[in-house]
């Protein structure tokens, strides 16, 4: 038995997300059908886990993914024989051997995503798949004060999508970082561990303080209140790049 | 009468190319639609004139049209009124007053477009729809001087796609550059006018000069030559931008 690391990229429009679903097709099941001819459909086993449960319409540009196989070829050759069987919005970069108990999302350490922001009143036809468009002014330095109350250990129940019955809310923000691109802005977030539609929902509170709608404070307070409703919209997932996984030295990849 | 200058960009996968055609919709018909509310359909006269009128499949970021009408709005309601009629793979990038007799082709006196060739062996799923694949390794500086013999007022008839009858087969162009990118080449071709398929066969020729399957003189040979079959292939549509149309002070834009 051997492990493979997968490192994965895709445009996740056409997609249900990242984790197999009864409703559509997911990236992880056209990663699975697309090893069938190498494995046969017993070797697929417990399949292909993935680092970060992207979202329907979610982006990756360095998701990775563990999977465990008895196969003779060497990375490369399975590098290129995944490639000629996905579909050209799916890419795997990069096909390298991970120790036997490598997973790709329990070994993660930290995950950097990007959440992309265009604020011109026109958007271009080539961005407008990978971008919120949020026509206005947007207040650059406010919103990078209101992300910095949202680093460190923190419970983010109310950056959580409602209905999720997770107990455990806490989690570890290394950083939130705003920044300002030519044609509107993007939020940068790394942290160990996230909830659902957790980098949406600050991309969307965050946009309100930029846009004037609410004030820095008020982000920090929300954070206190552990009450979805007191933070802002989910922003749309077309604007959600998973950029990197990061693991650590333990993880022997 | 007013006459009144689009600019335009637009990602061309969808459609059957800048003019309309009667296999499927084009760029022109979307925007001619989106004036319809505006000015009835007796408004539309002589309909929306294109400076290029790209293949299907091109791409542009700064397309230039023509429109006589008789119109009360003011440019920048003009623009919003269309960006909500069109769709999103087709926007107007700006509105301008132009002097009555203004016509985008007839007065442009140069165009300039990129081709874009991603060499790597993987092609990132977010650049699938904007270049062309052709893994391997480039030699930019043989391409380049093959580029050279190809600036000047020359007989194109080479570099015409089969089947034209255009007689006058000599163009002018101004320069064509091939420069690295990040993952590849592109080649940056300025004209004032331009044969069917030339800017792509243009790309297709250089492509096998840097791949080593031409040398470099043959490209100047082929142009002697006239004879389509002594150019290279026509390079796939994807990688062509057009990216901006020039207008001399005459215009009066």
């Amino acid at each position: 038995m051997r492990t493979l690391k997968l490192t994965l990229a895709y445009d996740g429009t056409a997609y249900v997300g990242w984790q197999r679903q009864l409703n559509g097709t997911s990236v992880q099941q056209c990663i699975e059908d697309a090893f069938v001819p190498l494995v046969g459909d017993a070797g697929i086993g417990r399949g292909v886990a993935g680092a970060s449960r992207t979202d329907a319409g979610v982006h990756a540009e360095g998701q990775v993914a563990s999977f465990e196989c008895e196969l003779g070829l060497d990375t490369g050759a399975v590098q290129r024989a995944l490639n000629i069987r996905l579909p050209p919005d799916i890419r795997v970069l990069a096909v390298d051997e991970a120790p036997a108990r490598f997973h790709a999302r329990f070994d993660a350490t930290a995950k950097s995503y990007r959440y992309r922001v265009v604020t011109a009143d026109v958007l271009s036809p080539f961005e407008r798949a990978f971008v919120w468009h949020a026509p206005g002014h947007y207040d650059i330095d406010a919103m990078q004060a209101a992300a910095a109350s949202l680093v460190g250990q923190r419970d983010f129940a109310s950056f959580q999508a409602r209905g999720t019955s997770l107990l455990d809310t806490i989690r570890l923000l290394s950083s939130v970082e705003v920044s300002a691109t030519a044609n509107g802005f993007a939020i940068d977030v790394e942290g160990a561990g996230f909830l659902r539609h957790m980098v949406r929902i600050i991309a969307g509170t965050l946009a309100e303080v930029g846009f004037g709608s609410r004030t820095v404070e008020s982000v920090g307070q929300a954070l206190v209140a552990r009450d979805r409703r007191r933070a802002g919209p989910t922003a749309p997932a077309a604007g959600l790049t998973l950029l990197v996984v990061h693991y650590g030295p333990r993880s022997g990849t």
